[in-house]
């Protein structure tokens, strides 16, 4: 597949991740690389450079003569590069400031800023990697848990994509087989074995089956598990979501109905990934933002895996009653429930029990209810093994699992082209109509690899990776 | 001056920017550097690569044998490297959790976390840099501005430290020379002549007091000029402080009073940094935390040099001046005023010149009005061009400037030493004395370079650096 993007400029970008720090590297690509970069670069010529070697020097704007940075620069040669092009990083102090200096030089000095993507596009359009390959790059990047991470290298470092050469490899051979039928198709000869032909197209819908339906896994591990925290106005769920995020993300306060909006992020815990939705309390509220945030919680509960009710212990018991009668509707019917007894560190061991005995009567049974102090962080051990109890993530095994939507759609298709050539076999239609059902799947599985991937589909999907990669 | 801190481990950190990126630099410094990193290793040997060379490779866990990532490894040998030992840095995918990940492991192979600064502690502790250049490490990372930037980079080049390295040899030999007449006291010789001396010794101190004023801009210049935005509240200060910002940062709603806290944020204009203060509404209310948000107000009233007072032109002439009667008493003796007319979109010719007109005549004589509307984001230009008008920084020239406040002190201790050492002189006091004072204002002049610091200054020097530097 050749990219009909234009890959001549060359092209630069802050490669690792925006803000300030130690060091940052600026990355820049194409034919033109190293002249580009000699015009603001004092230190070893750079046409004497080998590959692969780094050198100190400063970067000085050939306007001024002011000195920008000192820098380390490295220099890739094509196509021993990444994309397969020159390639030269300058690893630069981790300023915010010279980052973004130093691209606006390297600008004016003769690179285009490079768009989400672009150093990876490159390298699919210089064949170094595959579509789906240079997907799982995105994917890598983005993992955050130990699964996610797993199936992205796995995918990166191409067994998704041998998967599927070796698909479309039985695919070739069948649709041969099936032609070669058809140019003889006067003298009637039968080349193909009708009932070998179907027990191989049902093997290959086979493995396309499992391919599509492991997407269901996939996404969860990729996106995460969904936790909706629900509760009371007051009953402590943004102290106890930013426990659970290590971080200040909600703001905390003693006066009620300040969490005004549904605030998603996700947490690894024991290699599980969560996605935590904080939502606004429950309650009757004239507050226009608040009531906002009400109705969102709502259509997120349905959908979590998991939802968390926060109950404020001090409630008095009398009052959890009516409580529960407003929270434990919107439970979904696929939800698992935790029941969370907030600021038990407050409570009496009478007041304990009995809050514990009431709950047991009004909760569906089997419920897990975790008593914890989110403000003086106890028991929350407990609480993180509820959760991952109540995590019923299959565990990934070594098989290729499908975590794009991109991906699952295409091996939809796969999967109804070949069935429509397994039927045709079974009624005994016409080679041709079945040879065409066979090539249909294979276009479907071209998609995937970018074999036969339009230049619109490549752009969308590069747009989404990050600037820099 | 020996570091007494243990540099023996070898010692590892994430060096690039917190967060996701195209890619991450882990950095590996120390003596064992190459055993240990060769322990998680798999690509070309560490012993037989030469420094300043990058090799693809990947690192596994030796434990489960499992593929963290695929990376790029460069080698830096010591003595040729940025603390002076080996050097080994990891570029590897720039996901959260393959960083994390792998500093895990680098931990498990061997190393230990690095603490803040600790790479630059080491580069001083080896000699490669003195202590005003280690310091200025961390003033080139966080610099955010052209003039921060030029003279950070020129700390860190070492500028600063010849200018104190000449003060010191000028006091080496003043020093001497009273201390060879102290050997011959009894001979009551002289071997510098008094008023000689004198000059000298001005002459020094007028460097030491053109260093320690330089302090003033340098300061301005480091954390940025501050910027008060008041206005009564839904003026639209929150929506203006956000296009500054280009971000956002704080909430925006069309409900009174959301603005619940200061929110202080910086951006560069034209080369100036600017702090921007947005601040709670000026309004009588019952709410507490908008109460809090508010005596706020007051206080960081008078820290700004500028102050925006933003207005909603849409309020009625006749309110006008009872706002002002409120706004103006609060705007501090030395802030520079600039009057805002907001959602001027909103208003009829007739209405805005009116609108104007009240304000001249309650605004202080000159005072800048600029008409903008935020949301629709016209006139914005105007309004910066205001503000670099009340921006009455000094520019830099290429004279050292102090932005320091450790090195400011120890400049005010040297400069009190060396006008003691001048009354001294011209009152004939005890040359004993007089080079007691001079060795003083030598001490302090040392402790800027490192040279007598004691470890313990040293730790909190460089515990407010980043990780990673």
């Amino acid at each position: 597949m050749i990219d009909t993007l234009n890959n001549e400029d060359t092209i630069c970008a802050i490669s690792t991740p925006a803000g300030m720090g130690g060091i940052a590297v600026i990355r820049v690509s194409g034919a033109d690389a190293l002249t580009t970069v000699s015009r603001c670069w004092h230190g070893a010529a750079l046409s004497g450079m080998k590959s692969h070697t780094a050198h100190l020097g400063r970067i000085i704007d050939p306007a001024d003569g002011s000195l920008l940075d000192e820098v380390v620069l490295t220099l890739f040669r094509t196509p021993h590069s990444f994309t397969g092009e020159d390639v030269i990083e300058i690893s630069c102090h981790g300023s915010r400031w010279i980052q973004q200096e130093l691209v606006n030089l390297l600008i004016r000095c003769g690179c285009r800023a490079a768009t989400g993507g672009e150093f990876t596009r490159r390298a699919f359009s210089n064949g170094r990697l595959d579509l789906s390959q240079a997907e799982a790059v995105a994917d890598v990047i983005a993992s955050s848990s130990r699964a996610s991470h797993r199936i992205a290298m796995s995918q990166m470092r191409g067994d998704f994509s041998r998967e599927l050469s070796n698909l479309r490899e039985q695919l070739l051979h069948f649709v041969s087989l099936m032609e070669l039928e058809l140019d003889f198709s006067e003298e009637e000869v039968e080349f193909a074995d009708r009932s070998h032909l179907i027990a191989l197209a049902e093997q290959i819908h086979g493995v396309v089956k499992r391919l599509t339906e492991s997407f269901a896994v996939g996404n969860a591990i990729k996106n995460g598990l969904p936790v909706a925290i629900v509760g009371e106005t007051n009953a402590g769920k943004s102290t106890l979501l930013n426990y659970l995020l290590h971080d200040d993300r909600a703001l905390v306060s003693d006066i009620h109905g300040t969490t005004r909006d549904v605030i998603e992020d996700t947490i690894t815990l024991g290699g599980t990934l969560y996605r935590f939705i904080d939502t606004a309390g429950i309650r009757d509220t004239a507050d226009r933002i608040e009531a906002m945030g009400i109705e969102r919680t709502f259509s997120k509960m349905s959908q979590a895996q998991i939802v968390l009710w926060v109950i404020d212990g001090t409630t008095p018991v009398t009052a959890i009653e009516p409580l529960a009668a407003r929270i434990l509707p919107i439970v979904a019917p696929g939800n698992h429930l935790i029941a969370v007894i907030n600021k038990a560190d407050l409570l009496t061991e009478a007041q304990h029990s009995a809050l514990r005995q009431t709950l047991t009567t009004l909760l569906p049974t089997g419920t897990p209810t975790v008593s914890i102090s989110a403000r003086e962080r106890t028991n929350l051990d407990e609480l993180q093994a509820a959760l991952q109890a109540a995590a019923t993530l299959p565990e990934a095994d070594d098989a290729v699992i499908v975590t794009n939507a991109r991906h699952y759609q295409a091996l939809t298709h796969a999967g109804e082209a070949i069935v429509r050539a397994i039927d045709g076999l079974r009624q005994g239609i016409s080679g041709d109509f079945v040879s065409q059902d066979i090539r249909e799947c294979m276009h479907y599985l071209g998609e995937i690899t970018g074999e036969i991937t339009p230049t619109h589909i490549l752009t969308t999907i590069f747009q989404h990776f990050c600037i820099g990669k």
